[in-house]
């Protein structure tokens, strides 16, 4: 099977290269990485097993051509491309697996290529790019697959291409409820990481004021999503993600060391969007609002966009 | 009259020399400037007239003994030791004017001292202490007295010394009121440009989600205080905070000064105790809540108060 990977990060270089090893035609779309991987190759650390050699690397994705699988393994601040970089990919038959975080990311690829070829994956790994070329799994790699109509067929479909490979996929059924789900830990742990100062998991959970507002943020979380009918119940998935958050321990979340390191942050995927999903059924969200607007000034400060002309004063 | 000021930072060293200067007996209690301030006295640079000479500075407020005023001017942060400091210069008949900012800081006194002789100030002042020994006035100078039984008489006699020296004084009336209304500009602008990443005004104002945020954050202020009975129209004071903050241009209040020079900020003058008031009256003020638990965080981070025991991660 021809597959191509649109964004090879760390998520798309340690699947793409599963799937390499399963024996399919995996080519891969590289920016910055593109020289070293065609002269080097391409290196994946991993518990399970590492991956070095060549592989099929280009810098322009008409150069791939219409793919059975797309792998949309983009940052969701990207999304405004995605769609256009994905498209010389996309042939009558292909199938779209868009695997970005947060909430709102399938939509344009189903606007574009149909939603009935568009599936959503999230990954539930740890991996870094340590240097160009190089990718470090740490651990875990879990996939949760769903389909943007969850028509089933298909997502287990693409589910088995990755068993074979040897990844563990779960298919909950619900991509929407899936993705809301997992914006229940995202938001009052990541976010909150960040507009907090710079926080680990276990200091939110150790500080009774934050962990209460995590618990807040997580009931406004599940408040807006069932009020897109996803039929959360609050408590038990409250008390899941406490549970185990407090077993990893002092944890810094991607997304606070993308901070750190100054990368764009995916605010409106992980905030933005959710913020005004809840406004269109009115479901009541001060705490998540306030946590958008504080997070995306963050990341502007963080970017360098706001000019700093300020006097002190009294 | 003999009058002490106990905490001669700026805001205690410019209205100090000011009552010196009408021919009063001034004494300061001093800390960390008291050295310098006896060998080279005190300087006040101010657009009203500079001051510069010798001052009866002290160590021990046990040296300045009983006084007729005793003017607190300690940071807020410093409220549990305030007591401590004022009773060896308070008599049978002295009156203690506490100029410190935030929410219940004349309670203390009101409880050790009795409430008919406590009265609160407030500076509306820009002023920096430049140097040891050296205090810099650089605009406005108004204080707004009021008592904490809201007595008149005593408010205007004490106001009266203060403009007898040549210092604007107005007495609204009701000093709870007056306290409030202080925190309906300091929640959404001080607080905010410290929780927002450290912004000045004019960013709050030009930011929409900011903007709203700051006027999300006055709305609960105001409910809060009316819920204690204050009776203050929302909409109108609201207006006038914004017309206000508008002619001020890229402002840093100096909470977020405090903050960047690492100085521990009055966290809970201006916010836990308007959010422990609010929960006795059970009105409900989510963002100003969050707000708390944002910048007590951050305070803390500030300080070093945090071990940073982070792992990486996805």
């Amino acid at each position: 099977m021809k597959v191509a990977v649109i964004g090879a990060g760390g998520v798309g270089c340690f699947y793409g290269t599963r799937l390499l090893g399963a024996g399919h035609d995996v080519r891969f779309l590289m920016r910055s990485d593109l020289e070293t991987v065609r002269a080097r190759g391409l290196t994946v650390h991993s518990p399970d097993g590492d991956f070095h050699g060549p592989v099929a690397a280009y810098g322009d994705p008409a150069e791939i051509g219409a793919a059975d699988l797309v792998i949309c393994s983009l940052k969701a601040t990207a999304l405004n491309v995605a769609c256009g970089l994905v498209a010389p990919c996309v042939g009558p038959n292909t199938r779209v697996l868009v695997m970005m975080n947060g909430l709102g990311v399938e939509e344009p690829f189903a606007e574009a290529f149909g939603a009935r070829r568009v599936l959503g994956g999230m990954a539930f790994v740890c991996i870094n790019r340590i240097e160009p070329g190089v990718v470090r799994h740490i651990a875990y790699g879990q996939l949760l697959f769903g389909h943007c109509l969850d028509d089933k067929a298909m997502t287990e479909e693409v589910a088995d291409l990755f068993r074979a490979a040897g990844v563990d996929v779960v298919t909950p059924g619900s991509l929407k409820r899936a993705r809301w789900q997992k914006l229940v830990w995202n938001i009052p742990f990541s976010t909150l990481a960040i507009s907090a100062g710079g926080v680990t998991t276990q200091h939110i959970l150790e500080d009774d004021g934050l962990r209460n507002l995590a618990r807040e943020l997580m009931v406004e979380t599940i408040a807006a999503a069932n009020g897109h009918g996803c039929a959360i119940e609050a408590e038990p998935l409250i008390e899941e993600m406490f549970t185990t958050t407090s077993t990893m321990g002092p944890y810094r979340p991607s997304m606070l060391v993308d901070y750190e390191e100054k990368r764009p942050l995916e605010v409106e995927a992980i905030l933005g969007e959710p913020v005004r999903r809840a406004r269109q059924v009115g479901v009541a969200i001060p705490r998540l609002e306030m946590n958008y607007h504080l997070v995306r000034m963050l990341d502007r400060i963080n970017r360098g966009e706001l000019e700093d002309t300020a006097r002190n004063g009294p």
